[in-house]
């Protein structure tokens, strides 16, 4: 083979970084795409079979309604409180422009389906389609302006960090779920008159297993994919973009993970004596959402200890919001997204691998700022359409739909029609008839 | 670092596009295939318990005896039909040539797999393998053969485009599944003497649509993957391939796939008041097969049109199968995959952000020769197959094994042998006993 | 455009291969992660409904103890063995070394969770977690240390060849996994007095078969992904690294899968006329795990052979390790992976299409070594563990717990509140009543 100059210009080693790049982002687009699979099923998994097809039906129309607001107006409401102008996302100059559109899209849809979880079985559905829209469209859209749009946060030479959305994404959903269940109120029969609280299971384990490790996988997306640029081409060559750290990002998620679902099993097993499964499922993912702003800088202990805090905190704070708060936050999106998300996000100066810039403090002090400030906005956000639903009586469904199930009223199906409802159903293999819509009687409804 | 000229040829350049390219082929075959895990959910999702492991068993057998057959067979006869010769998979020059194989077998066993859930409940088991023997060596491959292979069809200057198998893979697999169901009839008690129709509700909706989000999970491969050169190596020197506007076919395959939920969410809300969770999943795949065949020249403003159409047309469509046609599609394979594909192909001229080649109008006849080319040799293959099986007496189970359910007559299991059947199965752990394999003894059956 | 001298250095070649290279790994990876929900799902469908949550909890704990285990100290062990000294994973020079640690804990991580397949229904929580430490931490890491790391083992010029980890990974966990059940001796009411079998149906083949197929697809990332080079650097010129034959894989492992199901099937089928879902499932996996030691040497024919022989052995076998041995392998582990595994590593020198190096004696006496060094290791090790456990009373729950099932007794929880288990359950939404655990007493098991 004989050897010549290379019949090509500097072109090519963009054309090479461009397609590349392209190819990266849309596999793990791809991925954080899934995630709705795995919040589908956790979030299924986690009501009454009575209700299920009603989570089902939000998540299928959280990602359709939500991705089409935020094509037409979220992005470019991202843009314009990020001082880029209100370029909104149907406008682009090349079509590969929306390859990044849909990279934030599906950090959107992640922000906008937690909320689902917290007000599951007695929200209306046109109330949280009404809420979903408002979120792609402009309350999620200001926290990206101001944060990775805007960069408007900072003190003392330290920027706030948040590296894939641990606060961004993930604080702002768990908080706005919390927000939005609060003013909603519980679930009937979830506490009693005395103050005392019922448990009201979920109806599959196997399906929020299923969906956490659904979510698991999609998260490697999420967090190692925010490392976007596997090259970039300056001063006329190629180098390694984000992926000269990527390592780190994938060991810190994956450890954190791990440290999360064996924090909260230890934490369980210290209180009860036995080992919660759904507590290691949202341990491992409270672990996951406590890296998740930080993977790219913490240290390999750094992701021991935030993992493991993130899941410890979980049984924690579950039980402070379930029992102090009497907050009905059915799939615990609050101590899973939220306090997990922001206890990773003021971590991040404490087990940085290296020093931030700023110094210690100063990056303390710039991570409370984001976190307040992405907390007072998301929970006035939130407080405020949900409260002006609540006044016209369009936030949640009558009571008598709530014990029916809000399959058969609100969407006029049954998601196990042989299943589980006593013999009148096995019978007809069809609807439920009356009797068996009486939420079956329990003491624990 | 010392900037030296690079000791390298142009070979490199073509090296670098091999590798890159064969990359993302293989990713996205990776995810197409996941597709049958979703066909299998929602499938099974579809079916009475009773059938549950025979829908199972069909998809485990679609895709285990069809790519064998297209790996021997199939493949060689769509280079047959397309001008190239008799040149089956098995003889490969390079071993990478069966990474291109590979990528035509999981769009073939794609279309395979659709036919299962127009059959459900009542296809013999080898009635339904020799069928997927046939269309995994013939049917599908001559649907290749003329149109990604020869590319015969045309019409003054306009050649029919189908990018990415709108019509060749679903609009087939849609119309051979309600070919078939036709030929077989309907299950046992779907219809009443009088011409009225009895539902036979799936048995889980959590399924259905944990298969739904698989399927839009692996349709991004499906769509995006079609955009399969990343680079090209052309006059020396490496350029985007289809990766030049491989966002827009990621952006078109996004917003279809929303507005087919909202399309048909909308058109059930407006019909019954209520939003049908399994309209909703089925609408989300109908704009992902209307979108299908032109992903890559569709406006943002096509993309809402076509999947919202072929969204709203699911209910109206699946209820004149259903009621006027009295055909028993059970998964509602032909609404969701057959004529949302015929309506996306058809719409090609219509909403594309450019001018096709030849005109509006001699696209939009290429459009139709292609589509009823394919129609027809569809209907004719598999009336044929499904009529000479049924003549023999072997293209369904017997009343009794119908009634009993295929699961424990064709398979000789139960799906579910803990739950849903009463008493005596909840006793004993083990099989039904003969008293609950009675249907249910259900006016709906 | 000008074309000009490339402005770059013998570094951007490196640069290209590392950043590519890395791409591709990190995709493997989370596929490969992903089939822990695979295993959860499948393992999950294979039990009883009383014991599905330990399940479940076994594998989240498995990746969570057992990653953080093999981090800390599993990888340090395998360098040593290797001859590399103790080098642990959290001592990485360059962050990207993370990336092949994390490549090499997955494949730890499917052999740890194959074990908890075998040891259903009856290993304690606290029994099962020792063991996966130190399976991570030890006894995987010395198989890997003298093969992969160490290539201590050949014969005669020929090499001990497991491309994936056919013996290694699958063909270890399940030979740890029949040891483990047989140490641990079979479920109650496996076996009656006369030594006849009753058989525990598994309680949703929809959850195993579900499984089954997300392993499938992240098997393309097990072995295809085991070519993880796309491209090598040497002699200052990029070129294709295993990416020169990865087509061979991928249609390998594509035809051994169906094969495996096929030759499953066509067993079942011959020796009871029906065909059994769950043979058809198994035989899918059991296929793949023939191919995995093999997918780059095996022709197209010997991928239909060793599939095919793989899927045919697993019915057989699993009758004689139930009937004859009477080990409770309640997930098939040993069938699927320990004998499937072994029959693929030794059939190497006789299906490859190419005469491997030092001749088809030496090479398969070299594979008889490898098998036996590994499963002699395997056996060793795990009857230790257990047999300690088992010595000191704390591998097994009490008979009490195991009737009551392990959900309750070990995690406090119930799968499904809501189904299966009679009126009572239905009623008080917690456990079932004492008439229902009788575990499979039925004429027809």
């Amino acid at each position: 083979m004989v050897l010549e100059p290379l019949q090509t210009s500097p072109e090519t080693l963009e054309t090479l970084v461009t397609g590349v790049n392209l190819l990266w982002v849309l596999v793990v687009t791809f991925l954080i795409f899934f995630m709705h699979a795995g919040f589908a099923m956790l979030e299924a998994g986690q009501v009454r079979s009575k209700n299920v097809a009603n989570q089902l039906t939000k998540n299928l129309l959280t990602w359709s309604v939500g991705v089409s607001v935020f094509f037409v107006i979220g992005a470019g409401v991202s843009s314009l409180v990020g001082g880029g102008g209100f370029s909104p996302a149907f406008v682009a100059e090349n079509p590969n422009d929306w390859v990044g559109w849909l990279f934030g899209a599906v950090f959107a849809m992640t922000a906008a389906t937690i909320v689902s979880g917290a007000v599951a079985g007695r929200a209306k559905l046109r109330a949280y389609v009404t809420y979903t829209f408002l979120l792609a469209a402009v309350i999620y859209p200001v926290v990206t302006g101001i944060t990775w749009a805007g960069a408007y946060i900072s003190f003392g030479g330290a920027a706030f960090h948040d590296f894939a959305g641990g606060m961004i994404v993930h604080g702002m959903g768990g908080i706005a779920g919390l927000t939005a269940a609060y003013v909603l109120g519980p679930r009937m029969g979830r506490y009693n008159e005395d103050g005392s609280v019922n448990v009201i299971p979920g109806h599959s384990l196997t399906f929020a297993v299923l969906g956490t490790l659904i979510l698991a996988f999609g998260w490697y997306g999420f967090n190692v994919g925010t490392a976007a640029s596997v090259f970039v081409f300056t001063d006329g060559s190629l180098q390694l973009g984000a992926f000269s750290y990527v390592g780190r990002v994938a060991m810190t998620t994956t450890i954190a993970m791990a440290a999360g679902a064996i924090g909260a099993a230890g934490v369980a097993w210290a209180k009860t004596g036995k080992v919660d499964t759904l507590y290691v499922a949202n341990g491992l993912l409270a672990g996951l959402v406590g890296i998740t702003a930080i993977p790219d800088t913490t240290s390999w202990w750094g992701a021991f200890l935030v993992g493991g805090l993130a899941g410890a905190q979980l049984p924690i704070v579950f039980s402070f919001i379930e029992k102090r708060l009497q907050i009905d936050d059915v799939c615990a999106v609050f101590p899973v997204h939220g306090s997990a998300g922001v206890l990773g996000t003021l971590m991040f100066p404490f087990v940085a691998a290296e020093a931030p810039a700023g110094g210690i403090v100063n990056a303390f002090i710039a991570q409370v700022i984001g976190v307040v400030a992405i907390a007072a906005w998301t929970i006035v956000a939130t407080a405020a359409v949900w409260g002006v639903l609540k006044a016209i009586g369009q936030a949640r469904v009558t009571p008598e739909h709530e014990q029916e199930g809000l399959d058969v009223s609100e969407h006029g199906v049954e998601t196990y029609p042989e299943f589980g409802s006593g013999e009148s159903v096995v019978a007809d293999g069809g609807m439920v008839s009356e009797n068996v819509r009486t939420d079956g009687g329990s003491k624990d409804d």
